[in-house]
């Protein structure tokens, strides 16, 4: 990139985080990221200063925040209290009588350089400062923090903040906070130089089933940067994929220096606004720091492989496919939909975002042939056009995947699918009819399932496939389908999901015969999940042996937006089209980025 | 515009819908299209043929569907059972003995231009043909289809598809839908050439609280075109906003001619994919329809003042902005948010989109000065930086919307302030002893609480401003606010929701007085909602509140994607300030044509 980008990039240094040469110096003398940040991250004991019985500060809700869930030493600091919320509480972090490993300031900023000197003198090594009111506000407030960096770097004191909401280590079960988040430990690790956006992706995270193994809300930056969190979860084996919110950059060239060694080893997911002089305006007072020229930004992340995105909902819908699927080969899409609408739009999307939604091989087609009714698209998007057929539209996938020419496949109205194929299970319908039906007796049932089973122990496919054939043959008569070629390759499927453990008893039998705890049962199996949850759960198991048997990203989609999936075991439902072309191109971007720099392992 | 880009519009009409020169015979020969449509929008008697007891059959879906809720006369039709669900079955149309108004086609495509014969032997009037297969699929099915509406044409049936998902009539209650969909009636009407598409937006509205009017998924569009929908809604005064889902027209110009003199009454929102080849190669494969060229639909929609959405939720984002908000008079827009980085990104977002994220008069800054601590980001977006005074929080759009300068607000996080709100309500907190050192005692709590209770049955602002004073003041001064000014701007606004009649004794005493059943039951309040709804409708009726007192909108934002919020009264919060960006710019766009045109009244 140019020399001219390059500046652009560095000259965002200017207000509150100027200073950022100075914040590596320890790391420059022989400890490494790790060593230097450990007590922060893994801290044996805590004392929060300005922790109160007075529910209406942030002390209060800091506080109970610390305590929830820490393994170690939670002190609370205030100069007029002498218990809060039943714990002696200390005047002075140099009244506590232990080891302080991190001290949380929640006081005015005025309070926190007197402070430091304590935690300093007191030997603390590490420092969340939640307080606001430095930097960000102006010329008085830069020279209040310059003063806490001064005092905090004598001591070798590392700190997050000021202007920040404190931060989560999953390691230590430490919620250091400003107020309560719901947060779980996961393979994804997180630094937000903004609050609000922290809290929404890791609150959105929760309620999708993510979770972080670490979330820093970064603040103002003062000491340590954003490119040293990134660094740090970069080493770290836990973190799969990390995330960042970042508004400016202390040090434009120092964050490429050490973010490039990090994107080969795992994907660096960035949402940085500042493209708009109101958005650039908003980031200087919001954060202190200076929004920089965007073209810089974009090359950039370019050409050190970060995967830029455009809004807090992208940053966790990227980091899912990342979790969940390989990386694909190349830009070659099959798009799979249950009707026609939907796959205009997602063709639309994906070929949008640069994906190629190919012609389909001859044999794909003469496969689809054989098996949708004639009115079916007979191209990509693959849509049997109304054709109510389960069995058949779950054998198309394995038609697609196996040809060379398709890299990945979309997948839409997936989880909404479950509901449909639920209401067939619903005791309204004929189903129940058709089972009978098809079981001639309820002895002969049993026999059935008995064998069935047994064979559920197995972890050889091919005789797991033999046990289970007549079952899927049957569902599948019940659906009309008497093709031989369909049913195996639903037996193989369902065989394989089996086998890799992803597939039992409880769930298959919930998910393909009538509701019925007479039957459910005598077989013994207890607490069975509601068809609903059990058709989920298995479309979700053949999705994961898709992605496992062809090696390549099947991403699917809701049937609409408040639908909201989870993450089940490795699978997710995006709630669009538009949504998985959009996480299918930062994942091929990524795999170029990969082979560029030498280490794409195909 | 140009004839070029006229052309490209009208050029789209090729497979399936160049017979559209035919479709509106009869509303030449002197009918309007309100009585043309009549006898299908509002039968009395449907006939659905394919009705049938084999529940895996669309014919089985549709009966049922036809059903549930239509008040006139539903008459199965198959020629080889003689009874379906209990209802007596016909072998043809033609042996049912009273009128039929409306026949649905459930049958296979080869079956239906025979079937049509009967229906026009019959004398009936209208028709949904639901099958699949005709022109869509090629040279053979469009002969077929030719065929069809050649005998419908001749016995004056007006009808919808083929390859639809039927329709939705609020007037009849009518579900003549393939299968049941969630619909409930409300201002919006809904004409969509996709039924999944259809399908997700009617089913997303159901679950956001809004409704619809008439839904109809057109199909190939044969017989009546889109335009011919939209002139209906058009005509309905109980449609307020059209929505429409288009994948290619048959004749552009009379699209345009139809629409423009739509618009000018209501707006009209339209999702048109096929800007990129494999978006248009999808249209043709689906729907029959040429995509045409999109700078031609741009240009044409542009013309017209239709306003164009990227996505189906934004067909229903934007439908909402417009039921629940006034038009802003301009670009400039004021942001109240609860963290900086939120402010960043909706800033960001409003200036990419032509909003004009203003700098804030002297005289605002000077009255936020007064309220919000120092370190408040002095500036637009509006951040008073982790100030947790939420009484303060309240009163400033306010002060905000009374200048002249602002057009519209956005005030965020305002769905998930309540969850905040909430928790100050928790018996946890020291909210409770906060209420009990602000009453002295049960008595005086009960005297005010009276006095209270009685000033909610006034009309008079001033008078219920009086009575609700003292409890507004204590609230207030539990979260620590003792400013007189801040307290009668909050009074008054409350003042004015109870006499509108949006608040109530028992919202606002579960909203802000803590949990207890003995404190409620002494006030005759049965039923309080939780203090999470509470609250939540507390904030919707400020909301709706500053709209009315201002005339001037204030969209919402929720905390998280996640938090989804339903339409409230007149009150719904966006998702993310992008979003609410989003459907801001719609309404400025959509007030500038009515500007153009000469019918807007400011």
């Amino acid at each position: 990139m140019s020399r001219a980008l390059l500046n652009g990039l560095h000259c965002s240094a200017i207000l509150c985080v100027n200073h950022a040469i100075q914040a590596y110096k320890g790391a420059s003398m022989g400890q490494s990221i790790v060593e230097e940040l450990e007590p922060l991250f893994n801290p044996k004991s805590v004392a929060v200063i300005g922790a109160t019985n007075n529910w209406n500060k942030w002390g209060y809700s800091t506080f109970t925040s610390a305590l929830n869930g820490f393994r170690g030493k939670v002190y609370p600091v205030n100069n007029t209290e002498s218990e809060v919320l039943g714990h002696k509480a200390f005047a002075k972090v140099i009244d506590i009588p232990g080891p302080v490993d991190l001290a949380v300031f929640v006081i005015p900023a005025a309070a926190v350089a007197s402070v430091m000197e304590d935690c300093v003198t007191k030997g603390v090594k590490a420092g969340v400062i939640i307080t606001a009111g430095f930097a960000e506000t102006g010329a008085g407030g830069k020279k209040l923090q310059d003063e806490v960096l001064r005092i905090a770097r004598k001591g070798g004191v590392r700190f997050i903040g000021p202007n920040c909401m404190g931060f989560w280590s999953a390691s230590s079960d430490l919620r250091a906070f400003m107020f309560p988040l719901p947060v779980k430990d996961g393979p994804l690790a997180f630094v937000s130089q903004g609050g609000n956006v922290g809290g929404a992706v890791v609150t959105s995270g929760y309620m999708r089933g993510v979770g972080f193994h670490w979330y820093v809300s970064c603040g103002c930056a003062a000491d340590i940067q954003i490119e040293d969190y990134i660094e740090y979860f970069g080493d770290d084996p836990q973190v799969k994929v990390i995330l960042a919110y970042i508004e400016g950059l202390a040090d434009g060239v120092r964050f490429l220096e050490k973010v490039k060694k990090v994107t080969p080893k795992k994907p660096v997911i960035v949402l940085k606004p500042g493209k708009t002089d109101a958005g650039a305006k908003a980031i200087t007072s919001h954060s202190g720091a200076l929004a920089g020229s965007d073209e810089a930004y974009e090359a950039a992340f370019r050409s050190i492989g970060v995967t830029r995105v455009e809004s807090p909902e992208e940053l966790l819908d990227v980091a899912i496919g990342f979790i969940t699927q390989p990386l694909p080969k190349g830009r070659n899409v099959a798009i799979l939909t249950p009707g026609g609408s939907y796959g205009v739009l997602c063709a639309e999307a994906c070929a949008t975002e640069g994906l190629d939604v190919i012609k389909l091989p001859d044999k794909v087609i003469a496969a689809l042939d054989k098996v949708f009714p004639p009115r079916w698209s007979r191209g990509n998007p693959v849509d049997p056009a109304g054709d109510r057929n389960m069995v058949t539209f779950l054998t198309a996938p394995g038609k697609l995947l196996r040809v060379d020419e398709v890299d990945s496949l979309i997948f839409m109205g997936f989880g909404g699918f479950s509901i449909f194929a639920a209401m067939f299970l619903s005791a309204d319908t004929g189903y129940a009819e058709g089972v009978a039906s098809w079981v001639p007796s309820r002895e002969q049932f049993r026999e059935l399932a008995i064998a069935f089973t047994r064979a559920l122990s197995s972890k050889d496919t091919a005789e797991i496939g033999k046990a289970i054939h007549p079952v899927v043959a049957g569902v599948a008569s019940i659906m009309g389908i008497y093709n031989e070629e369909e049913v195996n390759e639903l037996t193989q499927l369902v065989a394989s999901a089996i086998a890799s453990g992803r597939l039992n008893a409880p769930i298959l039998i919930s998910a393909f015969l009538p509701p019925g705890s007479a039957t459910l049962a005598e077989m013994g199996i207890r607490n069975p999940p509601t068809p609903y949850e059990a058709m989920a759960r298995f479309l979700a198991a053949l999705a994961e042996q898709w992605v496992e048997t062809y090696k390549k990203p099947v991403l699917t989609t809701t049937f609409f937006a408040e639908d909201q999936p989870r993450l089940q075991g490795s699978h997710y439902a995006y709630p669009s089209g538009k949504q998985a072309a959009r996480v299918l191109i930062k994942m091929v971007e990524y795999k170029e980025h990969l082979e560029t720099v030498g280490v794409y392992k195909g």
